[in-house]
């Protein structure tokens, strides 16, 4: 099957994922700058969750531009992923609106822990349909990133019963890592196209 | 007519479905685990739409790639289809929110079943198109899932005022049903595009 | 410029425009089937918009289908149209809360008027690029529909002050109008697409 | 990386911004005029974002228009101006239902000048890649517009404190001059594709 269906559905949900969560922002009554005050911490989360849906909007797509043609599994591997990102609106909303508070903030570290491994197991269901010498395999072969962010979560999600502070930290931190462009990837994916014999 | 913009209208329709269904999933105030606790029937009613019309993407996708052209009835039989769909984000709202009353819960179900029967039309309007010895008209000759999943709808529908827990179970037995990868069908999609003589 | 972003935009705008006033249908709190019935005037107008905005859809892809490339002017022309269908959810909104109250049902009509009256600029503006002769121009020359439709919805308004029944089976009488398929436009559009030398 | 996922994902994110504004013109409870006086304020406020929404589509459709490939930076670039412009429903309805009071009329300025600068950033990271002689750096080099319309953001920002009628004028005049049609610019851009030698 042509790639260009899930692309075009998946660039919808994420679009609307991204967007929805700004009407979290509620509009306040009063007009001066202190009515603002009380949506500073949605303001934040929702940065960071546009930060994060982006993210992965991004890998998606260098992800499918590697990709050839997509198989039943990857249709729902990848429905999977958009279920686990659908909820990122809601777990925004209960950290924002909670000033942070420890459950809110680790649910948040599970959802997001989620949408990776959902990430890695349509990553992994793509290269199973490749094959093992296709771009995308060779490109992910390295993946220090993928295989750190799980772990990162993880901490993060046990950090916010101690201080959130640090779980915050921690998912501004794994963003950021993302957001730096990775030119050894880049390049691999700028190759070309044909896999090489090995 | 091309099938591209009638693709992207559906994928958008579905995209933003499946996707308001989460608005649903209300911010709680507490930050307790408990404060979810009233969620857990939106939450699971929310996993069963989002299933179901992931269900329908998928199936959508695959008989419009099966399609050439399509006409005038088949773009009203499209929307129609996504009509009763676009149901399914209020049903699914008041059947969590009550925790699985019957009356919701049959609504829930007459709503899928006006679906099925809407997919049913849709997909013969294209056949009648495509002709008898088309691609799609071939692959849905031996379409057991399609005509039981009514039955099934009907017998939840009656279920559901005796007990709500028989409808929930078929309910989730006709989307597993839909789940598992029907091998002979993709195999008749992915043969030869051209209509053999008959 | 090439339409096809000016079509995927428009899919896109639509396709959100025909799903929010889903979210009009509020998940009612009562579990019995009196607790629908007073969902009953918002539901109708859902199913009346719904229909209008699929119209809308259909003749706005038959009319960029027949169309080569687009200028700025039909840009702008086209997001004229998609401020008047904007507007569906929320006159849809207040008629069907209001169960169809006098001057809801007037301001329905105005909006859909707007709608036709910028639904024919943007047609005049791609005909005038497109020339007197393209299959466009040929094919609504004698465009009966899209000259009383407008007549029909002043009509539709003044009689929202004697009695909205009447204005209610006009707008219905307008949306079959417009459903019912026009065997003769398509044909022409079926035609060859280029330009007969006049 | 081919363009056309950046611009479906960001005609997405558009359409739902464009559309989901209107969710703030709140359905009235009366159904004499009357009743929508109070949502005067909400729908100017409304239509001065819907046309810089649609400003920003239009030059967003012809600066893609002129661009080839995207690279990665260009892709946050696209996500950093779609994080100001999905703040512009936030400040709408700030402005709309505070009846343009002084700090929400400052700060949609705000969020008005920092999409400016996010879309200057964006073209200049295209420009970047695709060369100093290329159509986008040749059609923008004399671009009066998108350099006096931060500065006229400034004053408006400023004015607001002064009587907000002069910042809502400032606003109404920078969307007139966009909507008014750049000959020169769309010239430049209906010119060969190649670059000339300089």
């Amino acid at each position: 099957m042509p790639k260009n269906r899930l692309e075009a559905f998946s660039d919808g949900v994420l679009a609307i994922i991204i967007t929805i969560m700004v009407l979290e922002l509620k509009v306040p009554h009063g007009t001066e700058p202190a009515a603002l005050r009380p949506l500073l911490p949605v303001f934040l989360s929702y940065v960071l969750s546009f930060v994060y849906v982006g993210i992965y909007w991004n890998n998606h797509h260098h992800m499918l531009h590697a990709t050839g043609r997509v198989s039943g599994s990857v249709l729902w591997a990848n429905l999977h992923l958009l279920f686990w990102l659908s909820l990122v609106p809601f777990v925004t909303g209960w950290m924002g609106e909670n000033h942070f508070a420890a459950i809110p903030v680790a649910l948040y570290g599970v959802v997001l822990l989620m949408a990776a491994i959902a990430y890695w197991i349509l990553q992994a269901r793509i290269i199973a349909a490749e094959g093992p010498e296709s771009r995308l395999a060779r490109a992910t072969r390295h993946d220090v990133k993928g295989r750190i962010s799980p772990v990162l979560y993880l901490i993060a999600i046990g950090a916010a019963f101690i201080d959130t502070l640090i779980s915050g930290a921690i998912y501004a931190a794994i963003a950021l890592m993302w957001l730096v462009p990775d030119r050894r990837i880049e390049r691999t994916l700028a190759g070309p196209a044909a896999s090489p014999p090995g």
